[in-house]
């Protein structure tokens, strides 16, 4: 029996919610089941809802049915069954089996947990703002301005020169809002972007401000309160988003409720967890870092509840910013185990979304974040798990840990799948997709400067499904070893920038823009195998044809199918040749290459 | 590279847990990794704890590390990381693998969520009582007795006839309590079962009596309550447990209860689910069985919380049942979608375990029961999802509503080892594995009386992970189509009986009483291609090889390796050979056998 190809995504075109259900489109290719049903559990128990063909474009043929929203669960949740008089396949969110899939593997819709409209559409860039532009020089800290941790005092740095691991946190650059501001013409107009999330920005004693010593006030030595308000005016002027970066499992040794915690104030100990035997708990054993208890409702009010609580205060004029990305928000709770963490969560989620229905909620997990995804919590997470450390893993042969990993194309799709698999459609768009950050070694560091390599990896990254976000620099392929030299300062002397690598960014950032099927289209994988994969993105009748060659040698396939209706198609970037073959297509992609066609 | 091996199961040998945390053990054979770490997320985020060699056995390196409980959680979670200098491999509960596993898949403990010890080492034989034996023909309704549904009138049949579809539910052949008290001989010595499941015995005009018209009241027809009381007696002072049925989420029509809504009681009303339209919700739509409703406080007291629950008389004495069958638990809630169903379990199990800790809490579940199996809620389910369903597929090529499906060795294995994945080791021991049910067409029905086949099936159901249970007649292969033919008279007359079948089962029954590896040990897949499955069950030093050959010819094979640390096996039961061989072992099975070797 020939080949079955079968698709369904939570998208338009597949998906159609009304107020009561959802109409479902199962699109299949090849030899056409018998009988078809849609298998869902409304009441826990099974319901088979036979599906009956309504449409045919050439060789596929499209099948629809209506099931209700579930009444008992915040999710409506699904799956089909194609029988022939021979065989059955199932179809679920991880793809065709013959073995009865997973309920975790099923199709999920979160009638009550969609995600901002806006997110998907975006080109993010992430700043460390004292590394990106200087835009006050009187602003700079001093040499010696104030102490840190152990005497410690500040280190004022020339613009350019490489961070220093013994400098710890203390040495600064200068980069601050206003810099940011006057650079908004060349992230805009220039390089293509559309929203910046911003590493932290509220005072603190550190250049990377992931140890707060008061939420209320953007640092002065970054521009203070005014630049904010003037850098988010600007912005949103221009269409563009902001987000900033909220750092609230833990503050700063510095923050007064620790110093008071110290000096034995019980209310202000009460805010923090302390062990059995009275010492205080760090974050991850940083004893700079004290952790928040959020068993204690003066937290709780604080920094989500409260009528001015930190996550609300900076959504509201004349902030205004669109949305948070909350740091380390997996391990907030009570006591030192994140025990309720979920609680918290739903309460953040709640707390930001009364403010702002459309602000985006964005959580950092180093690891899987599929709990914080369901449509009750996160509206997106960092997305390391499901796309960064799979694709540096697949291009470097390293894994997160610089470990070595032999990742072939087969393992790599299969690992992107299974994450996609267990996280409602609305929330996978919303990703936020990196190739690199302040907490990670550079790729082009990885990969000893393959230039070409690390072209096909942001051509990946602006093709997959989830939101871009390139890492200040990423547009320079500038290098950088582990924390603190991934934070170098923007090389803002054009002479220097590698045009090709410049140009290639560019070209692929105002790709993602213009397909919409890469920003909200279904993904299917097509081919994975030795160091190739071809996926498609699929939105209504626009269709994106995505081939990755990782090897050093031109690849030469003939796969049995490449697309859903497709005849004429267009390359958009790449070097690649596609050709219908007698038996199908012939595709040649050039050696370390993404390559992008449309139709 | 060559071939790498490793496991680890929460079991004793493997496992250790202490007040504070669990003592782990990770065996490996083949090359040895260069580091290797335990991964857990005690805080959720990742902490890696490295784990040093402690002891070589032979080729195998046993490696241990102990984690500290998890406080944040219910349950304590961890994996594997092996790291050589050129590739890394990760174990997780579903095996090893390249890209990282899924939190889904790691290794889960429950501290506060065991099951009782004793259930894992019996072999359950489940009973429906109307067709098993007639002890007491006084007790067996009367042609016309009372009226059914729609003035249908009781029938009486003679032992051994056939059931009759249209008869329904309303033929009675006068199977009784007394007479299964008369049968324990039979059950426990020359058979060899050690536990009784019994479908429902509570008062009901039905011969299935899953619509209750009495909870506290063992029905007339069966005996009364003094029967049961002299059943569990009987029982106990053999040493044998016994279950029964409880059908909670529904009543019958002719319930009082149901009878006086009708009639316009609205404290009676206030105990079932209407709709919209003021019409009673009935389950799966059997307008004969309305939905109970949980959001009512009266139901919750008279099943769950009250002083003498439904689920807590029966276990006390006099009767001092061991253990509660839920019928369908997973459609227990508010209203007709099964909303908060999670709560109310969580309730049972608490009322449950109030009146007898090592009580059994066993869910009805014909699909998958995950969720409900992870220590909070259920001890186990009745296995449909991860046995019942993959095993009666392997052997029948046909699925659980009868459709064709093409399940290869490896397939077959797959589904196995996901369902097993995501359970915690001990609910995976004291989940109820059947072929056949009530609910079922018999197993040597679908196999067209394929004798060779069935006892394959067997081989396999007593050889496998979780607590076996055969049902009535199974081990003679009594036929049965579907429902009612599957309730068919248990044949008496022993001149008829088929004696290979019998003997057969009744040796496999024998080895795995004998063998505590069967009943507790690791599960190690070690081969699953084509026809033929092999598996391994280690307990510390005992361990016991399975090998799985559907196919209708011998099959020889070479695996790598077959287990660990074994060199002399002693064939316990089946046709096959097993020797040593140049580069490793070579093995014989016959056709359509299952076959078992330990040491």
């Amino acid at each position: 029996m020939s080949k079955v190809i079968a698709f369904h995504q939570a998208v338009p075109g597949y998906l159609n919610a009304t107020a009561s259900g959802l109409e479902l489109t199962l699109s299949i290719k090849g030899p056409q089941p018998d009988t078809l049903w849609v298998r869902s559990e409304p009441d826990n128990e099974e319901t088979l809802t036979p599906m009956s063909s309504q449409d045919y474009q050439g060789e596929w043929a499209s099948y629809k049915v209506v099931i209700p929203f579930e009444t008992g669960h915040f999710q409506t949740r699904y799956l089909f069954k194609l029988v022939w008089s021979d065989r059955l396949l199932w179809c679920s969110a991880l793809g065709l089996s013959t073995a009865m899939p997973e309920n975790n593997h099923q199709f999920r819709y979160v009638p009550a947990g969609q995600v901002p409209g806006w997110v998907a559409e975006q080109v993010f860039y992430q700043i460390f703002p004292d590394r990106f532009a200087n835009g006050d020089h009187s602003l700079t800290p001093a040499e010696g301005a104030y102490d840190y941790l152990q005497g410690q005092k500040t280190r004022q740095r020339q613009w350019g020169e490489l961070p220093q691991s013994r400098e710890g946190a203390i040495e600064f650059f200068g980069g601050d809002l206003h810099g940011i501001e006057q650079n908004l013409t060349y992230l805009q107009e220039e390089l293509g972007v559309t929203a910046l999330y911003l590493n932290p920005v509220f005072e603190s004693r550190s250049n990377h401000k992931y140890d707060t010593t008061d939420y209320s006030s953007v640092d002065q030595h970054l521009g203070g309160d005014d630049a904010l308000v003037q850098l988010s005016e600007s912005i949103h002027q221009r269409g563009m988003r902001l987000i900033l970066d909220a750092v609230i499992n833990h503050t700063s040794v510095f923050h007064p409720w620790f110093q008071a915690a110290l000096a034995g104030d019980e209310q202000a100990r009460a805010r923090y967890v302390f062990d059995d035997k009275g010492d205080y708990v760090s974050w991850k054993g940083h004893r700079s870092l004290p952790v928040l208890d959020f068993a204690n409702k003066g937290n709780v009010e604080t920094f989500i509840s409260g009528e001015d609580s930190v996550v609300k205060h900076w959504l509201r004029p004349p902030f205004n910013i669109d949305g948070w990305r909350m740091d380390v928000i997996h391990m907030l709770g009570e006591g030192p185990g994140a025990y309720n963490n979920a609680h918290y969560v739903r309460m953040l989620r709640k707390a930001i979304k009364a403010e702002n229905a459309d602000a985006y909620l964005l959580g950092e997990h180093f690891f899987e974040a599929t709990s914080w995804l369901q449509g009750d919590q996160e509206d997106a997470a960092m997305n390391y798990y499901g796309f960064g450390h799979p694709v540096r893993a697949f291009f470097t042969g390293l894994d997160i840990a610089y470990h070595p990993i032999q990742l072939d194309a087969a393992d790599f799709a299969n690992w992107l799948a299974r994450a996609r698999a267990v996280i409602p459609f609305a929330q996978l768009t919303a990703q936020l997709n990196q190739l690199d950050s302040h907490d990670t070694r550079r790729l082009i560091t990885m990969l000893n400067g393959q230039v070409d390599l690390y072209l096909a990896a942001i051509g990946l990254l602006m093709t997959y499904i989830g939101t871009p976000c390139l890492y200040y620099g990423d547009e320079l392929a500038l290098p950088g070893e582990d924390d603190p030299d991934c934070r170098r300062c923007f090389p803002w002397d054009r002479a220097q920038w590698p045009e090709v690598v410049f140009e290639t960014t560019r070209r692929w950032i105002a790709h993602r823009k213009a397909l919409v099927s890469l920003q909200r289209g279904a993904l299917v994988t097509l081919h994975a195998a030795g160091d190739v994969m071809i996926f498609a993105r699929v939105l209504e009748s626009e269709q994106c044809l995505i081939a990755v060659n990782r090897g050093d040698a031109t690849a030469v396939l003939c796969p049995d199918d490449l697309l859903p209706m497709a005849r004429s198609w267009r390359l958009v970037e790449g070097v690649a040749q596609l050709e219908e073959a007698s038996s199908g297509w012939r595709i040649e992609l050039a050696a370390r290459s993404t390559n992008l066609w449309s139709r």
